[in-house]
């Protein structure tokens, strides 16, 4: 595995380099803030006061955002990009290409593809032109764009966000919006190649990414279509079946059986049949089992999904990842197009130590083949093999959101490395023409938007958002033609020419 | 300003380092190209007419993305995170954070925010609960954000799509469907100083994409109400007339006049009036100039406006770009929001060499100063001062493409370092177990997911898409425990102990 990062716990901000202060600086830093902020928030509010106009009538206005979203502060887009930066870089590790589609697709594009779950998906409204609904994953667009385009192979990534209309769980890190990571492959190719190369990307990932243990559950919709046949199940009930399996993992086999029974008309015999396979589980022994089956052996979608997954482990064994993956005969995912090899990654346990909270994150990555959803789009019904996986993203936030809350840790928001300051009034000017010449050197740098700040305001800003360096210009200053240069941690004060003030600046960065 | 590479042209390949090839080299790939495309179809057809089934009826079915929206191909997307990698760097050059909000907003939210382009925004269908709008620009939401969280100040980047019903002119870049870069600062703050650096971010950000020459439009929204009050302009038509002299960019003061006078009502001497002032524009003299105007001195917006004015183009040239930035008294902005200074960056010719169409793009970056916005939000109306810029990369991305296109340059759409081949028959599990090993090492690695590739078809897949390495594992390779490394561009070939292969491949892509 690459070196990644830790990504949570005090190690955080040693990891994304975001904090190199010592932990005293630190306290000291965080004072600061506290006492600054006041003086600010009242400064601001005495000034906003003044300036308010004759109370305005309002109604009865509450400022949110819609059920079921959330907007990312900057301390949370700076975890969100880390992680999102490490599942890129795992995708391109793999050779995958960058697409992009739009937000909504035609409202037909989508339709027969979810199952059950198709009311959850949002509908434009109707405003004159075409009926358009928002995406609901990035698979049905990354076929619809294969079949558009009469492509016939290719591997890609796509990063963006979906909508579903579910009760929101927000606790949960579910949401009505949220952030998928997706890897597929594309193509005709020799069997379970692609498909192990996917298992391996979410091991890559949930490896890297350290939330702690986890297992890969696979089986194949050709096994649970076989399973069902030889159980009794109507065919016509297969889809309705497999959804309710599919919540296997969120309510007991008891209330899923009744589901069955009772909601979708199963025969109780039946349904206890299935109950006696979905309890299996377990590696690459189980495959032979199931191949010794006396009812399985004889349907021939099983077998050939038995075959598949016997060649599966094969390749996993290969990538050395055999043992974290679990042939699981209850795992039904809940998506129409899924067509053979099903795969779904959960924590084995939460990643909490002894003092966190648990947990309950589900499944952290899935995806599976789906050989006949590009055949939907096109007109003569072509078929691409496909097969994918998904990246949990927002539950991976959650967890490591919750991890940093734990440690209280402090993540640096913005990248500024050198602020300008002056002790002096009438010194804006200056302030100006120094710091222009910093961005023109690609210096990150900051002033406050003040003709005459205190000196000690100027500092606290620099301790309180982790700057480090900080060039002082005054009139003895401008008088000998340099500059001070302040290192915020150390406090320690250099004068150097102004004509070298941007190469020794730029030196002391590229040491750091 | 920092060395932000050309972003098109020959040059493009050579900056980004995705195509290191000599020209020969290139050519012998295209051609490889062309025939290996030509085989690999011919096969993956043979392959899907015999599996297809019998023909499905399908309705008059068609397969596109929704009007005035486009999907970003793999080598869109190269391009695009090249030109949102800077214009993001720039942000954060100037000490701006990360900010994400949902892509819809509750629809009160976005009412009466925008003027006459309210019509634009597009709605989600009732399906119960809450009334929603997808976001009509980031700006809003920004406003939201802030009167939500009881921000006082905050200086933030937002990089997200917007959507737009607009009547799609797709040929100029015009999506209803795109993308914005948004820099904002909120706060109470010394005048001036914040709306200086948008405009020098905008300047390094243009500069720094080497579009060509361009031209910063500035006017100030109170020095416009100052002059329509002292043309006559009834107070209830501040903003409809500020819409049409919006449209003075796309269409003659001819077409204006008339929309003013028989549309909106204006007396056509009023008119005339404003037709005089809206034809200046000029440096920081015609300031000056206005200052002398009979009228507009005596209008007390329109000597703040101008007071303003003056003080911008005193820090706009200590940062160095006054001759950059034009005073224009036609610029109005269409958005109802803006409170004080409004400008525009345009490219002053379009950046084709002289075999290029001429390519018309309008305004690539925008922004202004709202000081009201905020309060539209709280419940007590306290009012939080904000200004940003907008940068119109969609523009800006047709801009690059064109180039490109015309160059008939051509873009790495992968990353892969490293390709694992075979020139013998039952190799995969070798392979397989090499890729893995690669792959934990961090490389980028793929190899060709077909039980027995030829070696050719191997290679060519190499040249094709512009891998630099290939390591080659045969009968001869297993015996003497070594890897055969196959450099692509000079054909060499060295052996390398199997133990030794991943440092020697991280040691020689250290150093290319």
């Amino acid at each position: 595995m690459p070196q990644l990062a830790l990504l949570y716990g005090r190690a955080w901000a040693a990891l994304f380099g975001q904090l190199r202060r010592p932990p005293r600086a630190v306290c000291i830093q965080m004072v600061h803030s506290r006492s600054q902020g006041q003086s600010f928030l009242q400064v601001a509010e005495a000034v906003l006061t003044s300036q308010q106009k004759p109370h305005q009538e309002k109604s009865n206005f509450i400022i949110k955002t819609p059920k079921g979203t959330r907007d990312l502060s900057p301390q949370q887009m700076v975890v969100r990009e880390k992680i999102l930066d490490m599942v890129v870089s795992c995708f391109k590790r793999h050779g995958a290409k960058g697409l992009d589609t739009p937000a909504f697709e035609l409202k037909e594009m989508l339709t027969e593809k979810y199952g059950e779950d198709s009311g959850l998906i949002y509908d434009l409204k109707d405003q004159g032109g075409e009926l358009l609904s928002l995406r609901y994953d990035l698979t049905v667009p990354f076929a619809r764009y294969l079949a558009m385009n009469k492509l016939k192979k290719m591997k890609r990534y796509h990063v963006g966000k979906v909508w579903r209309r579910e009760s929101p769980t927000i606790v949960q890190g579910r949401y009505r919006e949220f952030c998928q990571c997706d890897f597929d492959i594309a193509g005709q190719f020799d069997p379970m190649i692609p498909d192990a190369e996917c298992l391996k990307i979410i091991c890559e990932i949930l490896s890297g990414l350290q939330l702690g243990d986890f297992l890969i559950k696979v089986n194949d919709r050709r096994i649970l279509d076989g399973m069902f046949a030889v159980c009794g199940v109507p065919e016509s009930k297969f889809h309705a079946i497999c959804s309710s399996i599919d919540k296997l993992d969120k309510i007991s086999w008891k209330d899923v059986r009744h589901e069955m029974v009772a909601k979708k008309g199963l025969a109780p015999e039946v349904a206890d049949q299935i109950g006696d396979y979905v309890q299996c589980h377990g590696g690459v022994s189980l495959v032979e089992q199931m191949f010794q089956d006396p009812r399985l052996s004889q349907n021939k979608q099983a077998l050939e999904g038995l075959g598949d997954l016997k060649l599966l482990f094969e390749y996993l064994t290969l990538f050395g990842i055999a043992e974290k993956i679990s042939f699981d005969l209850s795992l039904a995912r809940g998506l129409d197009y899924y067509t053979g090899v099903i795969y779904e990654a959960v924590l084995l346990q939460t990643p909490a130590q002894a003092e966190e909270e648990p947990l309950n994150v589900g499944s952290v990555a899935a995806g599976g083949r789906y050989d006949g959803l590009v055949g939907m789009f096109d007109p003569k019904g072509h078929k691409v093999p496909c097969v994918g996986l998904s990246i949990g993203v927002e539950r991976i936030f959650s967890i490591v959101e919750q991890r940093m809350k734990t440690f209280g840790e402090k993540v640096r928001t913005t990248e500024t490395q050198v602020f300008v300051a002056t002790p002096q009034k009438n010194f804006l000017q200056e302030r100006l023409k120094l710091i222009a010449e910093l961005w023109d050197a690609g210096i990150k740098a900051e002033l406050l938007y003040k003709n005459n700040p205190k000196l000690l305001t100027q500092l606290h800003y620099c301790e309180n958002t982790g700057i480090p360096l900080v060039v002082i210009i005054g009139e003895q200053e401008l008088k000998e033609g340099v500059i001070k240069l302040r290192l915020v941690a150390s406090r320690e004060e250099v004068a150097i020419k102004r004509e070298n003030l941007v190469a020794e600046i730029q030196k002391r960065l590229s040491e750091s």
